[in-house]
C-alpha cells in the first residue's frame, strides 16, 4: 500500500485589490497527496522554511497581467506559491534523494509534489542561511556589481528598503567589499537604523518615518548621489533621484510601497517633474532588472557570496517566525507592515501526523 | 574714428512661470556697440539666423536652479542667448575673418561681442542647413546611435515629437542609416504625419490630437516596442514606456510638454504606477542625455549627418521664418505652440541703417 500524506494548501481564492487585507485572497484547502501519483523526475517534499517575499505580492495583484509581469501571474483558483527549502520525502528524480534539503520554488503547503524544474539546488550550507542568500543575496550581488558596475569609492550610494533583506546585504557589499565611502541607507524605524549602522556598515542610517527625515537626508548626502539601489518606489525614491549627480545612475529593483497600491496603475509612481528634468539634464542612467535574468550566474555569485560570508565581509540579518501552515499568509502581511529586520523567514510548524 | 554699431537686444526681464505668455520674459533694450570696445579674441558680429530651440525655456524658467541644470540658468537681467549663424563684423580673433559665417552661441540681438569660446565653428555649407544639422541634427545622432546604441533592423522604434527638428532626424536615421523596420512617429497635427510618411521614413505617423490616437497607437506598435526616443514626457510618454518590452530602452532626449508646464516640479512627469512596474519587470533602461557631452565627437557627427544629405539618407526638413528684431521672441511661442514642422529657424532682418 502507498504512503498518503494528508496536507493543507494555500490556493488563490480572489486576487489582491490595494490596501485590503491581502490574507483574505487566499483559502486553505485539504487535500491527500499519493505517493502513487508521482511521475518519473518528480518529488514529493515537505515545506521546511519559506521565503517571504513582497514579489509574491505582484503575482497575486488583481490587474497583473501576462506578458506584462516577468513571470505568468496567479490566477484565482491557483496554488500559492513561495521560494523554500523543502526536504525530499520521496523521490523519482535521479539526482534527488530522501532527505536532501532543496532550495526550490514550491508552494505554501505542508507538502507538494514538484517537477524537476522546481528543484533548483541541493543545499549543503545552513538553510536559513541558504535562503538569505539565494535569492535575495543574488538580488543585492547582481543588482549592485553588474546593472550598478563601475562605483568608484569616492562614492555615495543611498539604498531604500535598507533594514530589509536585499537592501541590508546591499548596504554590506558597498561598505565592506566596494569600499565605498558614503554609504547611505533609508529604512522605517529607528531599530532598523541601528542594525544599518552597527552591522551593515552604513554611514548614515535614515528613518523615514522620522521627522527630520528630509534635513537628515539632505545632511547624509551633501555633494550629491551616484548611485541610488531602489527597493520602494514613490516618494522616497522621488526625493532621491532628484538629488543624483551628473551621470549618476538608478537601480529599479523592486517598488514596495506602490505593490499594495497600485490605484488602478495611473497613480504616478512618484517621479515629479523637477526629477524628470534631473533625469535629462544630469544625463542620469535609470535601469530596472529581474534577478532571474542572472540564472546562469548564480553559482559564480553564490560562490561569492559565501565566501564574503565566511571571510565576514557580510553578515546575513535574518528574522526567522515560526508558523503553522494556517498563519503562512501572516508573513505577506508583515512584510507589507515593515515588522521584518532582514529576511524574514517562515519555519513551518508541522502538526503531529 | 572707430566704428559704432546701434543694436536693439533681448534680456530677461522677468523669468517666466508656467504657462503665462512667454514672450512677456524679455524686454528689449537699445544700445550701441563701438569696435573700440573689442578685447582681444572677440568678434563683432552680425545675426543672421538664430535657432529656436525648446531648451530656451528652460533657461528662463522661474525655478532654475543652478547646480540643478545642465547650464548655468539665466538671470533676471541677462542677456537672452541662442545658438545662431553670424557674420563677422570685426574682429580681433585670428582665426575668424570679417565677413565670415559662423556657427556661434550667441544672443538675441542685431549686433553683439562674442568671446572666442562662444565661436563653434566656421561654416561652410549653406547656413539654415548648418544650423538644422548641428546642434539638432546631432542631438539626434548621438541620441540614437550612442546612448540607444544596439538597435536591431527587427525593431520597432517610437519618436515623440517626430514631426519637430531632432525627431525627423531621428525617424530618418532610423529608417534610412539603421534600416530599421517598424518606425512609429508621434506628432501633433496631420500635416506633420504627412511630413513623417513622406519624406521621413516613418511606418506609422500618429497624430495624438486625434481622437483615435490611442488606437492608432496600438495597432502601430503591435508586437511591443524596442527603443524609445522621448522629446515630449508626460502622458504620451507614460502610454509609450509602458509598452516597451524585456530590455527595452528609453532615450530622454526631452520633454516639451513639461516646460512651460513645471507646475512647482512636484507634479507627476507622467511615469505612472503601471509604467514604473514595468521598468522593473521588463528590465528597462532609461537614460538622458544632453548632446553637449559629445563635443569631443562632433567632428565625426557632423561628417557622417552631411554625407547622409548628400547621399540622400537624410532631409533635413526645415522652416525658416523671416523676423525684425522686435519679434524675435515669438519664435519660443512658436515652438510651444507646436507651429513648426522641422527645424524652426529664424532668418533675421535687419532695419536699415
Ligand atoms: N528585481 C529583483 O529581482 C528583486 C528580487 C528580490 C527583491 N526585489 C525587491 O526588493 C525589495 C525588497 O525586497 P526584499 O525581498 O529584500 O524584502 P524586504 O526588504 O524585507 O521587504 C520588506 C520591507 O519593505 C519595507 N516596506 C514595506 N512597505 C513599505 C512601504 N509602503 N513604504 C516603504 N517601505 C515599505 C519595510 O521596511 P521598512 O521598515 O524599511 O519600511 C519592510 O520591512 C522589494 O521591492 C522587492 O520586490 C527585487
Ligand atoms: N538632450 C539634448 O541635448 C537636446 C538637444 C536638442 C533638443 N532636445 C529636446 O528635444 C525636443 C525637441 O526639440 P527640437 O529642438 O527638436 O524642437 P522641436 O521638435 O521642433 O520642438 C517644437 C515642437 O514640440 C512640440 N510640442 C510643443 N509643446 C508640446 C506639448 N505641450 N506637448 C507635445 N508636444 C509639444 C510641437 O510639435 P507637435 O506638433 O508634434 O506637438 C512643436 O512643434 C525638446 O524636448 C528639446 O528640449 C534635447
Amino acid at each position: 500500500m502507498a504512503a498518503t500524506y494528508s496536507t493543507k494548501q494555500w490556493f488563490v481564492k480572489e486576487r489582491s485589490g490595494d490596501n485590503v487585507d491581502v490574507e483574505k485572497a487566499f483559502e486553505l484547502v485539504a487535500k491527500d497527496l499519493s505517493v502513487d501519483d508521482l511521475k518519473e523526475g518528480q518529488v514529493l517534499a515537505k515545506a521546511i522554511l519559506f521565503s517571504n517575499d513582497p514579489t509574491q505580492r505582484t503575482w497575486i495583484n488583481k490587474d497583473a497581467v501576462e506578458g506584462r509581469h516577468y513571470r505568468v501571474p496567479l490566477k484565482d483558483g491557483d496554488p500559492m506559491e513561495a521560494y523554500a527549502i523543502v526536504e525530499i520525502i520521496e523521490s523519482r528524480n535521479g539526482e534527488y534523494q530522501k532527505g536532501d534539503l532543496v532550495f526550490a520554488s514550491a508552494f505554501w503547503a505542508e507538502y507538494f509534489i514538484l517537477a524537476p524544474e522546481s528543484l533548483i539546488f541541493k543545499i549543503e550550507g545552513d538553510p536559513a542561511d541558504t535562503l538569505t542568500l539565494g535569492l535575495t543575496g543574488l538580488t543585492a550581488y547582481f543588482g549592485l556589481l553588474t546593472v550598478g558596475a563601475a562605483t568608484s569609492k569616492d562614492s555615495t550610494i543611498v539604498v531604500s528598503v535598507a533594514g530589509g533583506a536585499t537592501g541590508s546585504v546591499v548596504c554590506q557589499i558597498a561598505k565592506n567589499v566596494l569600499g565605498v565611502k558614503n554609504v547611505v541607507g533609508i529604512t522605517g524605524s529607528d531599530s532598523k537604523c541601528e542594525v544599518l549602522k552597527k552591522t551593515c556598515g552604513c554611514d548614515y542610517a535614515l528613518n523615514y518615518r522620522s521627522p527630520s527625515f528630509k534635513q537628515d537626508f539632505e545632511d547624509s548626502t551633501k555633494g550629491g548621489i551616484d548611485l541610488y539601489f531602489d527597493n520602494v518606489g514613490g516618494w522616497i525614491s522621488d526625493m532621491v533621484i532628484v538629488k543624483i549627480k551628473e551621470f549618476g545612475r538608478v537601480i529599479v529593483c523592486g517598488a514596495i510601497s506602490i505593490y499594495d497600491d497600485m490605484k488602478g496603475g495611473a497613480v504616478s509612481a512618484g517621479i515629479s517633474r523637477d526629477t524628470w528634468m534631473q533625469v535629462i539634464f544630469h544625463k542620469i542612467r535609470i535601469e530596472g532588472f529581474i534577478v532571474l535574468q542572472f540564472t546562469d550566474q548564480y553559482a559564480k555569485g553564490l560562490t561569492d557570496l559565501w565566501t564574503w560570508l565566511a571571510e565576514g565581509k557580510i553578515q546575513l540579518i535574518k528574522q526567522v517566525w515560526e508558523a503553522g501552515i494556517e498563519d503562512v499568509p501572516k508573513g505577506m502581511s508583515k512584510l507589507l507592515n515593515g515588522e521584518n529586520t532582514g529576511k524574514l523567514i517562515t519555519k513551518v510548524i508541522h502538526s503531529q501526523r
